[in-house]
């Protein structure tokens, strides 16, 4: 007896330009052209109800709107989505579900406004659901590990590189780049990766091996979305906020932040990450590093 | 007759620590000690209603809720709140007002996401209000009294240079810095000055002649908050978003962005920057700036 099918639901694949040029000035007083990210918003419709809409890079929509509800628990199972389109004419994504979202309205009506560097949404009930998560507890990364993740992320060709201002999301197994994205708000970001995730076969995508990159701060909603997939490890270019420290411990989940090059700080649980510092890069001349 | 003495509403004044030490190790496996910024959930009630949960640093905990008050349109004058109460032991603003807000429920039902670098939200109508918005045509910066500007804020005392993962906000008259302010949201930031501008006189706080900096991207959120309050001129160590750069365009609004040292690009406005390109520094051996 072969194994059933897994289910796929249609996406449509309306990726749309990343950048867009516009005349600038300098402090010379030249004029010249620069290329900036492009912007869009996308509203979701459910079933033909409206649940949000979202500005986005507009790079990889379907997954963006697959893993948004998928990260704000609306939709359980990828089974339960039977196709999302995106139709950049009308910046509409349509997302027909096999059951509806049972009692929608209850579900979206709290209201969090959390860090992000903006005012994220994250509906109600996700804090909730944090008790219940147990990482893995073998998981961890060597130094190597993460000096060839970072490495990794210096050579990836981006939409940053050409026009800043787009934050990037990586997810790794060991030092191999499985994914990555950009986006004008990282939260679209990784919920793309949570899309991402929830098309490939569940046998490969458990989290236990898998390491987070963000080139944003490691803030309480980073740590709440990175625990949801059962990631264990997040590395980040940027710092740490208090909750998200204070999130990351209590779950158990190593963050390491200020990563660039050689060097890092790990936060929480650092039992996970395999110091190796006779890899590190040699201190002549260079000072201790310095802050968080 | 003397004139009516102007309305201040009761406020407490709940400042709280803004840093907190945390243990890291580095990559040469040393432990020592960072600091971090603090990060707080603040519950906002209105007339006893709960209406939302804001994440802050707590520089400014009252100033923050009369500026979001303002920001999402949801009180109209400063007259008509009465008290901001704000008590870090259950981590609650308790905000009374004069009248009420009108039609809250439906006011706040409706939901944007929008960019920060997370996912802010904006409640609806927002976006209807800047079809009235004319800035004042007349207001210009000059390139001298930017570099004074950034000058003032390279020589800020910060929570960012002794823990880093904050944004800062500050208003300006010209190269004058009337208000600084940092969170771990920048939207945070900006409603703290716009709390702290509905306490001023009038008078004084009309936008013509002001300058906001923030050092987060030029988004949608900044040029419409900025709008809003009348200021015709943006600058931002970082760089613009689409929607950000349209909204500018539309409004006829200056933002200025990769703004650090003598560096600059004017990407909307540029006539009401003032170029001085004999200020700039000698290009000698630095190439042409690029990018956005």
């Amino acid at each position: 007896m072969t194994p059933p099918s897994r289910h796929r639901p249609f996406l449509t694949a309306a990726g749309a330009p990343l950048t867009r040029d516009i005349a600038v000035v300098n402090e010379f007083g030249e004029r010249s052209v620069a290329s900036i990210p492009a912007e869009r918003p996308l509203t979701v419709y459910v079933d033909k109800r409206e649940l949000v809409t979202l500005m986005t890079l507009g790079a990889m929509p379907e997954l963006l709107v697959l893993g948004y509800l998928r990260n704000q628990r609306l939709v359980r199972t990828i089974d339960d989505v039977e196709a999302v389109t995106v139709d950049w004419e009308v910046h509409a994504a349509a997302v027909q579900t096999r059951h509806g979202i049972e009692d929608i309205e209850a579900r979206t009506a709290q209201r969090v406004v959390t860090t992000g560097c903006g005012q994220g949404s994250v509906f109600g009930g996700l804090m909730d659901e944090l008790e219940d998560i147990r990482l893995p507890a073998a998981s961890q990364l060597t130094q190597a590990q993460l000096y060839g993740l970072l490495d990794a992320i210096r050579r990836q060709e981006t939409t940053y590189k050409s026009a800043g201002s787009v934050h990037g999301c990586a997810l790794f197994r060991g030092e191999q780049m499985l994914m990555f994205v950009e986006d004008v708000g990282r939260h679209n970001a990784i919920d793309t990766i949570a899309g991402w995730m929830w098309l490939q076969d569940p046998a490969t995508m458990a989290g236990d091996d898998k390491v987070f990159y963000t080139t944003g701060r490691l803030t309480s909603e980073m740590v709440i979305k990175a625990a949801q997939m059962g990631i264990p490890i997040i590395v980040s270019r940027s710092g740490i906020t208090q909750m998200g420290y204070e999130l990351a411990e209590r779950l158990d989940l190593c963050t390491i932040g200020r990563a660039t090059n050689k060097h890092f700080l790990c936060y929480t649980a650092p039992r996970r990450l395999v110091l190796q510092p006779e890899l590190a890069a040699p201190r002549a001349g260079r000072p201790a590093p310095q802050g968080a």
